[in-house]
């Protein structure tokens, strides 16, 4: 592939060395890395139990036993399981000085005691062991695709072992990320086992809501209905009722958006300083927020769509007909309600827009959208808050705000006249949309409080660094870069 | 730009040949090219016919005749066609030992025997001809826009002269990926002219369902009528039709993108083993699945937009003041229908869910959300199944057969009590929601047999490298790493 | 981290030099990074005031005095206000010969004469500054954050001290941008004080034009209504104002994108030469193009949801009731119109599919997406019209052009036959939507025009790189690739 004339110059020497790649194992992940390899230019030798089975294998590549196999190579990938591990231990003389690349995976957290890659470092202690590549799917290899995760973490002890594997990463397209020594492997190992985990308290938090409201509902509305009237409305549920449940759910689960930076900056306010860790379930609250607001919006976005198939539901062209019919029998003529039209036009129209703004919102939150934000986003950060690690009152955050009085005053429009009328507590419990309004309404004033500008200034200063000077001694704080710095 | 005294170490004269950068050519690209390397800290050199020309041109930028500017620069972009490569053949002692990178594109595939970078590299063999940026747009260069393609592919046959190729993309904050050597230019040069080519089959299956239910709908609804009752409804066409046959192609196209993997797991329990390559047209369609799952989306988001439309109607407004019309004066009321209630919102609320899911599963297929989602698809696969190269169950996969459930049940619900009415065979023809129907089924009830423990174990066992003995000797196949690799 | 025995090959020492990394302040930011570095297997040491504060430092760093932390580390982030940079000048011993990464951000451009990182320089001349991560948030470090902006733009006058934090960014996972010498460094600080600039325009026109159509159909609608007639319609603004002055401002946005290709062309075949720039505000109308289309996007979607909710609005089911009622009353049936219901079909259907097409563009321009598109424009300008810099007929910019037609036309059909019916000319003002059919007749018609073979081919002509014989030898110009290039 490259004249041998350049051998003799040192970078060549370095190139060469890599030019043959080793990969023991020939099941679906080694065969993927082997062709991108060999598109990359590599040479590429696999390491066998059956070296004449050359069964699938790219085109190119050749296949030895593995002591034969481990000779040719200084990198050598470990696309076996774990639990074949052992094999090595009889090849350790070939595998002197090697770097072997980990790119194993479990099924799940804590599978084993020692990370899989920690165990390859004991079983064969000659070799440099670097952990890496367990994220990358063979799929993702195998395509080529541009749209595929690109980044490659690794870790290990020997800084020339990993700069190897960085620079195999490299010319396969790959971006590499140094996580440090091969203690983090546990923890790279763990990456690909996160099932979303920032989904996970959103996700049951809504789950949990709307059982909660659903039920809650169901017996005022449905089963109200056929204790006190006999009426059978079951049939309501399918529709009305879900209705009901997801702008509830979505309104409440907003303002749980918005709720805990309210409680950071109390929290701040009440401790005089910045210098002081959150709580841990504060802590766990800020990080999911992003997903909070994307269940909201998925809830909103049904309330949307059930709102708008009304008008053709059996139901509703029903009770319109028979209220039009109704009229021509009474041979009367409700006059038109100019205060109704107005009310119910703002209240569709506050509804709409912000859901637009949810959806945009939304849109914010793409990662390939937010990356273009980010950088205005830390500008607002500094300038206004100092370098503060979380996001107060970006842009984004401005609009979520604006998105909630939007849908509070939608929701204070639907319940209009209907918060002092006896006849909504059914059995004395109060309508589904007024506890949808507790914590909206909580977090629209605890806000406004916020920006009163006395209350404004102090959290200001508090965020860029200064203390409330009885706690400055006790918290014994360095307010870094904001304090004047002279040794 | 640096200090001359660095130049005596190993690394600063490596850095000094790159520090002019040489480009043949004033066109777009060429401008492009040369006004960000220049902001890159590069000395930038055009070569130009007509020196004195300096129009248009990066300011700090030098105009030089070609061979005075070729002996300037170790690296010389050739941004000019490939029919005017010829008069490089003159240059050849300027150009001896240079690297040329060749960032032409053809008008269409295969519009020469031989790649342009091949055919450069025969002209001038004296020089390094490294293939490459074809695939970055002039518009990318020059508006520096971070949402541009950043990948620059690269390949040629000196490694070196591909490393100072990879060191100018870096400096100009691309990614360089090695395709290999300059036999691959040929393939390189193809890309920027694949047209979507995984849309291509998805598209062409719209096409023709559409056309072909559009036609037989036309002919059981409208001529029909005109037929036998004489009526004239041809104002259908525009709304009620179309909003039978967007549903219907939406309903088959997305049972289609989980068919061949159906198809796949039948064909391994036929074969008794995953080592047997898949027929060439269930690769193709394996690899479409994504495309097909978006038309069908976009059919579904115009049948919903077609449906809510429907109570603004001219002619359903008209249909429905008839209807009341014609109680009052036959003065009768019809009794309200607690089953159809029932019937019409759960089917209602069937196609809203389903909706919701599709576009779900239409987000999560969004580049740069399926990037974040692809550790755990990954993590799936490997736990489940084995490293296997096509994703069967992922949680996306799963996902789209609960928006199939969904979306046929709505199906069923809309049929009803139709199946059996012998008025709904015009014709002898069944309606068209029956046809939509039939795949769906087929994929669904598959599925359900795929999952029944047994054929679940045998799927899972093959999947995992097993293989059934009276195939083995067959096949000659190796498991890999499934298989405990013992020498 | 590495063991001693590897010290001594050059590679190694290289590595070791970067091996402790120095940080001046113990903000967010330096935190942030401190913890970072670590992770990646840096040795990383604080320089404070107060060394013996370590509150929330990360675990594993050291803090000492300035003047001891300079002394550990070639490289040292200054993590410090610019006003308190002076403090600097008093460590100039023991900062000779160190890289100083200047990373910070002025709250509004042109703040101070000099740049920060200038300023840093003159300050310590003895040390080489590198401006940079100045557009990276400590969020973002922090978190580590796949879909966070990872790109480090660089610039700093020696390329080693560049090289070194280049390396630095690599090891975190991040990409680097070289951006050149020192002076530049203002440049990359006005980076993050870019408020979205290409969103000012666009978002300044649609205000302008909601504002003018608004009080234009106020006048028009309720006011005349209340001066004429003395009825009081002002509910009407909510939703029945607001949905025509949505669609109005969306068809003239989207209309705008598409303006300036037409007239670039126009002035193209005017000067019958490329190479003569455009005007100022023709490039600015121009880049913020999509800006533009968006927010027509938005509009057009405001103007979906608030048609599909007329049904459910009480204004509209009291004029139905009232129109059925009236209908009994008067014992008379309204004929079914069938032209009505083919026009009013029809207007619907052109709608909802110019709202899908515009719903498609909208994801194309979806960062992630139009990466993936960007190959396929690259080969459609080239091929058709040379290496121009704009984008004339994209893919992209075809399927706008079926946008804008499909809109026109929905517009026309609502339109119908009130254009020349005298009514419809309220106090001599045309109605709203005449208004909004401008803009969009003059770039289809001039789109027409343009594809007439004979412009076409002079336009295509001129694209290439052709010149009017006449204004040849004014402009000077050279076609660059397009020519034959023998020197």
């Amino acid at each position: 592939m490259l004249p041998e004339s350049v051998a003799m110059t040192p970078l060549a020497t370095g190139e060469r060395k890599q030019c043959t790649v080793c990969i023991f194992g020939t099941g679906d992940f080694g065969r993927s890395l082997g062709l991108r390899l060999l598109q990359a230019g590599y040479e590429v030798v696999f390491g066998s139990r059956d070296p004449k089975n050359r069964a699938l294998l790219p085109k190119g590549s050749k296949v030895m036993t593995h002591t034969e196999a481990a000779r040719t190579a200084q990198v050598i990938f470990i696309a076996v399981e774990r639990d074949h591990y052992e094999f090595l231990t009889s090849l350790t003389p070939a595998l002197e000085g090697k770097v072997l690349v980990d790119i194993s995976n479990n099924l799940k957290r804590g599978q084993f005691p020692q990370s899989n890659a920690e165990y390859l470092s004991s079983l064969v202690p000659g070799a440099s062991v670097v952990k890496g590549f367990n994220t990358v799917s063979a799929w993702a290899l195998q395509s080529g695709a541009l749209d595929a995760s690109r980044q490659v973490l690794l870790c290990g002890d020997d800084p020339q072992a990993k700069q190897a594997v960085v620079n195999i990463a490299h010319s396969l397209g790959l971006t590499a990320q140094d996580r440090g020594s091969l203690r983090a492997a546990g923890e790279v190992e763990d990456i690909p086992l996160q099932l979303f985990p920032l989904w996970r308290l959103p996700l049951w938090i809504a789950t949990g809501l709307i059982a909660f409201f659903f039920f809650y509902l169901l017996i005022r509305d449905v089963i109200y209905a056929y204790a006190t009237d006999g009426k059978d409305i079951s049939f309501r549920i399918m529709i009305s009722l879900a209705n009901k449940v997801f702008p509830i759910v979505s309104l409440i689960m907003l303002a749980l958006c918005y709720l805990p930076s309210v409680l950071a900056a109390i929290l701040q306010l009440y401790h005089g300083t910045k210098y002081r860790r959150f709580p841990d379930w504060l802590d766990r609250w800020m990080l999911c927020r992003k997903q909070l607001g994307l269940v909201a919006l998925a809830l909103a976005f049904l309330h949307v769509l059930y709102t708008l198939v009304i008008p053709i539901r059996y139901y509703v062209r029903y009770r319109i007909a028979a209220g039009t019919i109704a009229q021509i029998k009474e041979n009367t003529t409700k006059p038109f309600d100019n205060t109704m039209a107005w009310r119910t036009d703002s209240y569709y129209a506050l509804g709409m827009l912000g859901f637009g703004l949810y959806v945009l919102l939304g849109i914010t939150s793409l990662p390939s959208v937010s990356n273009v934000l980010n950088w205005r986003e830390f500008r607002f950060i500094q300038s206004k808050l100092g370098h503060v690690t979380f996001n107060f009152l970006s842009p984004q955050s401005k609009l979520g705000h604006v998105t909630l009085l939007f849908c509070t005053a939608h929701t204070f429009l639907y319940g209009w006249n209907k918060f002092l009328r006896a006849s909504s507590y059914k059995w004395w419990t109060p309508p589904g949309y007024m506890l949808s309004l507790v914590v909206p309404c909580v977090v629209l004033v605890s806000r406004l409080i916020l920006i009163v500008p006395c209350v404004d200034n102090t959290v200001t200063r508090i965020r860029q660094g200064w203390e409330r000077p009885e706690v400055k001694g006790g918290s014994q704080s360095n307010g870094g870069a904001q304090h004047p710095l002279m040794p």
